[in-house]
């Protein structure tokens, strides 16, 4: 068995250390003769279990009880149609356009028909930074961004001021890679799919601020809550897309995806045994700043975000030409690092350098590219 | 390792043979240095799976290509929103109701405020039978029902009489236990969620006849689809709830949980090498005659279901007091036998022999069954 070097944007490679655990108790999860995807998710084995997640979670996140963890499923995209069908009360969404990930969320903020407005936007310069002022007012039903921009490989560095307002965070690939002061920057809601920095895909951790549960106030005679009355969807949002449902049952309202669970489990215990989110950023810096510093001190490599803009998750730059792209991620196929071709709408190369991503990975990569500069610069 | 004699109602026990293959594939898929949950779902790798899964799915139920499967996340819960918001166009949705996830789907058809009809309900006896007429119409928008009950233990011998209208089935609890005739049927949709006899939660097989997705003309612009004038939701469905962005996508639109996936393909692989629906459904009748005929020869056990609608999938009974219930479910986890304790809502015991329970496995329950008559009767 040879296990690759794996810079794959998501879904991503997992630590080791976590496979093999998972593996060795595949068959007999802590000595009960199954594994734990085979029992019941009402279950004393499983809710254990489950309750020990979220209380890592929060413990990582320093997330007191006025917040709730949420495991839900259909990723982003669901989370794109969920946000504006729980949080909208008939004033004004606001969101700021930074990439592919914000656009699709504002297309279904246009499919359900809200009142929206872009306060702030990079496409012009397609996407190659965050712009400096996210232009949120206090008075919007809620303030939406992608924190992290996995295509164009840019980042936010401080999240921005809402000035009140509740804060939407897709923080989708840079989930659990850095301490976020919850309050300070007034989140509302803040999710991530678990397949790029903490386990495969199928999962999503949604942490919401619990008051906003109460914003729509759901019944059983479906009629119109009050707030509403602006929503074209009024109070005709289904059962399982309501954030509520599935904080009052503590994610059990359906069959949670418990596999996944199980593995969004396992990474969390690593990121504590690495020293939790502080000690996993300090290394996040290391390995970004040692790629960055390869890819600038070359006439070779180009990045595509603006130095002040630069994602410590995906690292996306390109060679002289399409054609050395190419041959770059074939090369480095043969060398057993793989996923490093950029996405199909930037084009050129991309590394993503998760948290299971390791310094001595990111070396071996930055010896590849001196080596594939020397040979064909 | 002892591995225990699983009963679960779901998630359930998986065959053995595929959690071994799973486990030695676990840190090394196919050679590759991978675990296929590493890896993006846009790669080679694997679509080549993903495909082949389909493939062996349209094999097993021989559906033609007028027919799409596709793999979406969120169990029944979501398919009880999606089949309305995808399939009503104004007329009126007919259900048969029998028992709670009939319940769940009519309250959510409530929800989005279409036009629905019961047609048909066992409420009145506790859902203890499956009604022998359906009450279906040819003019509906489509005709609902769940095929297998898992908590009353009922289920349809032979799917209704639609006369032409499009069969919506809910088959989470007995997906690929038994041959179907989709054509014969007029099934517009038929799905199941993996984890009760295929594989993990997290991943719903949702097989769709391509005509119906054209009954919605979803476009940019959001303006009503001309068929959709008396939907409330009219043309402000969320981009991930429609079926056509799914079947257009071959289920890719977002990431799909691949991992789960990759197990229900195992588990295919597994069902194909027992010979196919039609011999896994031999061994079924075997396995529920065994264990039926048990508590009919017994006047100590009493089976809920009626002897016309009894399931093959869940055996759902009860002894003489709830506190002889108690010590069966607590006297069979002594002898390393889960998962038999009837669902809250029904109380008693629940045996669910869904296809990885073999035939050796429900004899054992037979006498452990009939030892504990003995000593408590």
């Amino acid at each position: 068995m040879n296990r690759v070097l794996n810079f794959s944007a998501g879904p991503s490679g997992l630590p080791l250390s976590v496979l093999e655990r998972a593996r060795d108790e595949f068959l007999d999860y802590h000595g009960l003769g199954f594994n734990i995807m085979e029992v019941s998710h009402r279950g004393k084995v499983y809710e254990t279990m489950h309750n020990e997640i979220i209380a890592n979670i929060k413990g990582l996140y320093n997330l007191d009880d006025d917040y709730a963890v949420l495991f839900l499923q259909g990723g982003g995209h669901m989370q794109f149609a969920q946000v504006p069908l729980n949080l909208y009360i008939g004033g004004e969404a606001q969101y700021a356009n930074t990439g592919v990930w914000t656009k699709k969320a504002i297309k279904d903020a246009g499919i359900l028909g809200i009142n929206y407005r872009i306060t702030a936007s990079s496409e012009d310069s397609n996407f190659d930074h965050i712009p400096s002022d996210a232009g949120f007012s206090s008075d919007a039903d809620y303030c939406y961004i992608c924190s992290n921009n996995t295509i164009y490989g840019t980042q936010y560095k401080n999240l921005p001021n809402t000035h009140g307002a509740p804060l939407v965070v897709d923080s989708s690939s840079d989930l659990f890679s850095r301490e976020i002061d919850f309050k300070a920057k007034h989140i509302g809601v803040f999710w991530g799919g678990a397949q790029k920095n903490a386990g495969p895909a199928g999962v999503s951790v949604v942490i919401i601020r619990k008051d906003l549960l109460d914003r729509v106030e759901y019944n059983e005679e479906n009629t119109p809550a009050p707030m509403r009355h602006k929503a074209p969807f009024a109070s005709h949002v289904p059962t399982i897309l309501r954030y509520k449902v599935q904080a009052e049952a503590n994610s059990l309202a359906n069959t949670p995806p418990t596999y996944s669970i199980y593995l969004l489990g396992l990474v969390i215990e690593w990121i504590k045994e690495q020293g939790g989110l502080k000690a996993i950023n300090a290394i996040n810096e290391q390995k970004a700043e040692l790629l960055y510093k390869a890819i600038d001190e070359s006439s070779f490599f180009k990045a595509h975000a603006r130095a002040d803009s630069r994602s410590l998750m995906n690292v996306s730059f390109t060679s002289p030409s399409p054609e050395l792209d190419a041959l770059f991620v074939k090369e480095a196929e043969n060398e057993g690092m793989i996923g490093l071709k950029g996405h199909r709408l930037l084009g050129g190369l991309r590394a993503s350098i998760y948290n299971a991503v390791s310094l001595e990975n990111v070396k071996t990569l930055v010896s590849f590219m001196s080596e594939f500069e020397r040979k064909n610069g």
